[in-house]
């Protein structure tokens, strides 16, 4: 979509020879820059209500470097996860706001703050080894706008760690909970409260634990009826998903 | 808990002696019904916001009928998932409401029909095949109180299917995708729109499907970042959880 | 080893020419009846301290008749285990004695009730569907000699039933758990006591439970030390080494 | 096959004692040249209508040096796949041509630049990561003598990015479609257009994909019903057979 | 798509309101028609080259019924693959050439038998176990105008089987390879001749073929370069692929 | 191979034109009849030391009639596997000698029964479930000319019961090992002996047995050197190879 | 849990506010020390019989290093798993009695050498690669306070070589027996004696033995019924079992 | 067993007291030599015909040197697999005469070279990339005293290559066949000749090839009824069977 569409569906809307809200559709579903390597999605703010988030595995630093550029005049936020120190110096040049998480891998360009969820969003982990991925959830929650709040080593063999944070449970209006082996935090957290649980299996253990396969096996059967799964290791795509729940 | 158990509360209460929040703590956390077979949930609509549902499979007639025939006083729904005609049959004599959903093998008695949910659920599948799962889920979302609608047969081979119904994808506050085979359908729904997506896959295909895993890994690998995943089938756990999204 | 082995050891001890130590080695090792279709262990339970254990499935009801058959005269109680009614009925024919429990298709002969055990056995199972297998394990100790009981319905997403049995837990000297879909209350149990948990995956669930593979890895990957696991549904397994462990 | 049993076969042609069909079949399916570690197939451009391609992977700098020096005097084009800066080096100092395609690791003498396809072939992709796959079909394309285009980053979770593309789609005689994660492309591509479309899962994801089984299994279980796959990563295969079908 | 949409459209075509090629766009993309349970794609033969195929497997008697009866007016030809005895006998009710293949489950009402491949399609298969899919594949290629061949019973355990049916592969413009437990006669056809090959795994076997696994991963790992895989036992979709490739 | 071909060959030895040797050839890779639904290897005695044996599963009872009429007059001994009482009735009315082995499905008409065999075959089994496999076994190796004599009943779990045995393991020149559940058997007779074992994986078992899975991983797996390994449940396989071992 | 919990709770035991029992209970659930990555539970052995261990796997040496030294004050001994040479370097600045064993990457601090095991915990191991699995099981037996031996190199392929262990394989009161490849020892070593045997899979192998899998199924489908299973490489595990069953 | 033992036994048998027969067996079972982390089996030529051979993986240099060096004295030849140039550096300090293949990190100390074999051990591979697994079971083959011979680079997709060599493939007493990928090629090979076909599936391969499973897959699914299998990559268990066999 270059200029030149943006002006003319605006003039047409102008004219009355477009509504506005075929206007807005318009403007929803078509815009991307094509740069070759990748098709940013400039609208997607508009479309999905947050902007695109770059996955960073797979893309060299030039690329990277690329995309973020072309984001930073359109976005205020700017989120790139499963990257490296190496791509965040590249950032930095482009953005000095821009700040790095090394346990997840994640930067973040934070220039807006505004508050956009209407809760408390509640990341629960059951070992200290989760904690990368409870990193990628908490830094999605905040650049999304979320108040959020976690809850570290709190797996089931020490039932009392999570029983003695009923309260901080009940206060949140959504709730991530991250592990790896047996996975079942999620199904005793879900039969503690009333929100939807989103259930992170984590690929921390070994031997039989496959990478994450047993947890995630564990949470798609929770016996709990609140709780939803994403892939393995994804923080990201829970801290979105709370985001999108938690803004409702 | 006995009766004698929650005189006491109360009368600890009422006294002063206990305060009003730590009271319905109490309440919350301890009760249940042993039958010897099971432990009725009584107060699980206190803690978890919906009564306990009865997940059908592996129970005989005899043991729904013994738990159905217990939650009847206390609860005004109750829903039965994965069931059959002769437990409707036992189910029907106990109270002249139930109704049965065949393909599903569902079984409701719908007395409380008040509206909790703060949208519309919308349902849609992939193909006509995936409709049982569909059912499940609708039966369950209005069984917890919501305006759902469904959309069947849209699967992303004719994407024009989908895309033509745009508007009311639009409309709804939480959408429930259901789609076996390549399980392909929510990644699509999730780039259209900015509410929670939670994707179904469903044992619908053969061969390299693989009973549903093809689609539970497409899903769980959707790029579209506002998707959960729920076990193979379950379209209660899916309608479960869209209540809850609703009801916040 | 035909009775002249027997007569020609006893002969050798009682001359002096063989250790009492040295024949009951020799005693212990050799004897089995050739039955063709089955090598009958006759002295297992010298050797391992009960007698052997008939596994039904894949044995015809003549198979099972002719070992019973020979095994009645030596041993007391008598075990199959994963067998059914009609085996029952060509059982019983040979020992009114005998007794069939029809959710597990065990059959128990059971004419020798001394406790072997030196305290008792505790079978929790998650669910109501895992019921059939908890039989299995409850009948298995009690052929071995050991008080034992059962907690049924007590899975982790209403984490207040087991609590609310923490006295019962405490008491126990072996804890048997027992759960299908996501496997989590050996886990929970496990952090809960001081004593060996042995933990039975079962293949009660649907979907992505993968027939018992999801409660199988939960299990092996239990963050509880103190558990160890049987085979998918053994229930039988897990009531042999619990009495073992029982009597020591 | 030694120069003299060609010999002995064209005198017999010559001669008549051998029809022309003969002889050409004879030909076809003998000839060979044994290297020791390798049999090159001089004669396979004859029977299948390229030469032998060089699967690098698993072959040392020496060998594919071995086999390209009596390749280039019976080949107008090398392709060479799966290999590395390092054999590029030995391949150039034998033929100044050689050109190196470092993302994908391929290695292509292209001396002979006849266009042999009937149409044109259009490679998708669904992301930035999956560029080094479309690179190896892009050039397995060229070296077949194919016109051939590009479209990147064009992954269903923004379907408008494909679907503004559709022209060019219609255009295309053959498509090739290349997508990780959930592999959704190939079924969305399928749906639009009246040609074969070949889909190459890769190994581009985390977690669940399992290194490129998600894709593969979802591409297995395309509901379009144009769609064939081949193996994971595997864009030489599909730019193979994509070059078979444009040149019919 | 109603009427009036497609007189509309027709209306301003006539009136050059509409440029031919956007009047064909647009029929091309919208129109289906939605009978509650399926949306059946009418336009689908202009979009795609062939009438929508109606995939019987986990649909009803009734609904195969319902959607054959609104697709007779429009298409000649209807095949519905996966279904049995009973939905045959109610389409015959609707129309008497309707036909029925028994060993692949196939219907075929084959009215129009105009000719649209440009050469032949070769259809070989390994054992006599295989050949329900085959006859599924030749149900198609016939259904989509195809002249077709097959082969029965050339495994590679005698490969004189095939190397005897030189000449036929050789004047075959696409061949359809259909093999069960190890999966191998792709590699040594493909190997054969110079024109694409598609593969199709079939259940055929036991123990480690489980269910077609091995034989589908032994065509993904084809390494003849000119074969491509479709699900297991989908005849239908390699009959459909070929019948494309072969009207190019 | 029509008897002309055959003739033909025949004169042209006679008259020196060919030698013997050649003649051999000729005759041995060639020759089979095509009945339609499948291609009957007559020669394959010549070229393989044994005739074609019927695989009965997914052939009619039709089929295999068929094929077994065209056999009589070329083969002494016809074997089929797999196969059921109804295709033994037909086959029976062909030839009254045809004997029928219902625990493995076999039929072998033995009517020539010169030994082949140069030394003894022994088939050892784990567990009385075994034994449909054994059968199938030891009835091949009849078929093929082999003194055979088996044990059963001789799992790990009694290990002095395959102790017991070890003078009968040291007299055979070939040792079948069948073992279903952990599939220990192999590697403890393999360790005992000087000759080749061939290990047979059954389905027995239940749970993490898979079907056979877990018996044939460990038999690959096994420390012995001297075992082989070869399809679940593929009794006759291991025949054959015996056989074949046994005649060199 | 602060001092001050401790003596408020102490302070009403003592003034009969507050029964004995009451008082355990109240002490042993609820402590823990939250130290933000993770809460450390110091009451454990009080709850479990053995403190804490710290698994170090996913953990920094920083984290390792401040975990330590909280325990330190509270426990005599203090075991580290699955950790490497730098984290025990950090440790012995803490405590110059810790002990590194570099085979299987366990820290024992050992200050406490009491004997709690009322008999002998045998540790049995098949091959030299699983040497490390045996260290860590015999390390944590050691900590545990048990007497301890250990057998190495007795696989079953050799079965003298167990065989002749029998007198110390008799002696023991549990055995561990830690087996890669096929892991058919514990079967064995199960079927000659009458306590309970842990067994450990280990990941030694290669090719089909999937990093440990076909050990893990060949131990989880013993036919020896005294065998319980724990995940692939749990030395450790094992080792705590074993102690908490030599401890009854 | 010590020297005393031997000499007991001698002297028991000098005087009669012990048959020849009797001190062979005594001997042949108990001996091997407890170097604590291994136990060295210097009978095993005695019992099983070759002696024992080193598993270099997962044994450290000094390990490997110290068995070396017990067995050098016992035995002519001394075999390691899997093994490294730095393990060879020790051991050739040892022995002059060892002799290192790089390729499969094989090392052979070959002092005796009396041929064992009766018959020519055929080696053939399907690809380059296969050589060091046939490099391994030549070296094996030669240790155990056969003329072996080997193919490189036959595979099936050229299948005039292995075609050409029938007369080498006729001549060979034993046939090993190694092939990753599809494996396909012991099928064929099997069709062709009447000896048994050891089949070794190689890890060579990528995406689906799963590291050898495919192979694996297809050739225990073999169609070719003299085809067993061993381990991924394992070339020395090919290599000893073969020479077993070829010794009979």
């Amino acid at each position: 979509m270059t200029e030149e569409n943006i002006k003319d569906i605006l003039t047409r809307v102008r004219k009355g020879a477009l509504s506005v809200d075929a206007g807005v559709e318009k403007l929803k579903h078509l815009p991307f820059e094509d740069v070759g390597f990748a098709r940013i999605d400039h609208h997607r703010a508009l479309r999905q209500g947050f902007p695109e988030v770059i996955f960073g595995r797979g893309k060299t630093v030039r690329q990277i470097e690329g995309i973020v550029k072309r984001m930073l005049p359109h976005q205020h936020n700017v989120l790139i996860t499963r990257t490296n120190a190496e791509a965040f110096r590249a950032v930095r040049k482009l953005e000095r706001k821009a700040k790095f998480y090394p346990e997840s891998g994640t930067i973040l360009v934070h220039r807006d703050k505004t508050v956009h969820g209407k809760g408390k969003i509640l990341i629960a982990c059951a070992g200290t080894a989760d904690i990368p991925v409870a990193e990628e959830a908490l830094v999605t929650t905040e650049a999304m706008g979320n108040p959020a709040e976690s809850l570290y080593d709190v797996g089931v063999a020490g039932i009392h760690r999570i029983l003695s944070e009923r309260s901080r449970l009940a206060e949140a209006r959504v709730i991530i909970v991250i592990a790896g082996m047996e996975g079942a935090l999620p199904s005793v957290v879900g039969g503690l409260v009333s929100v939807p649980v989103i259930a992170v299996p984590t690929s921390v253990g070994y031997g039989a634990s496959f990478n994450g396969i047993a947890a995630l096996l564990g949470m798609l059967n929770s016996c709990a009826s609140n709780v939803t799964v994403v892939n393995i290791d994804n923080g990201f795509g829970a801290g979105y998903v709370a985001s999108l729940i938690n803004r409702l």
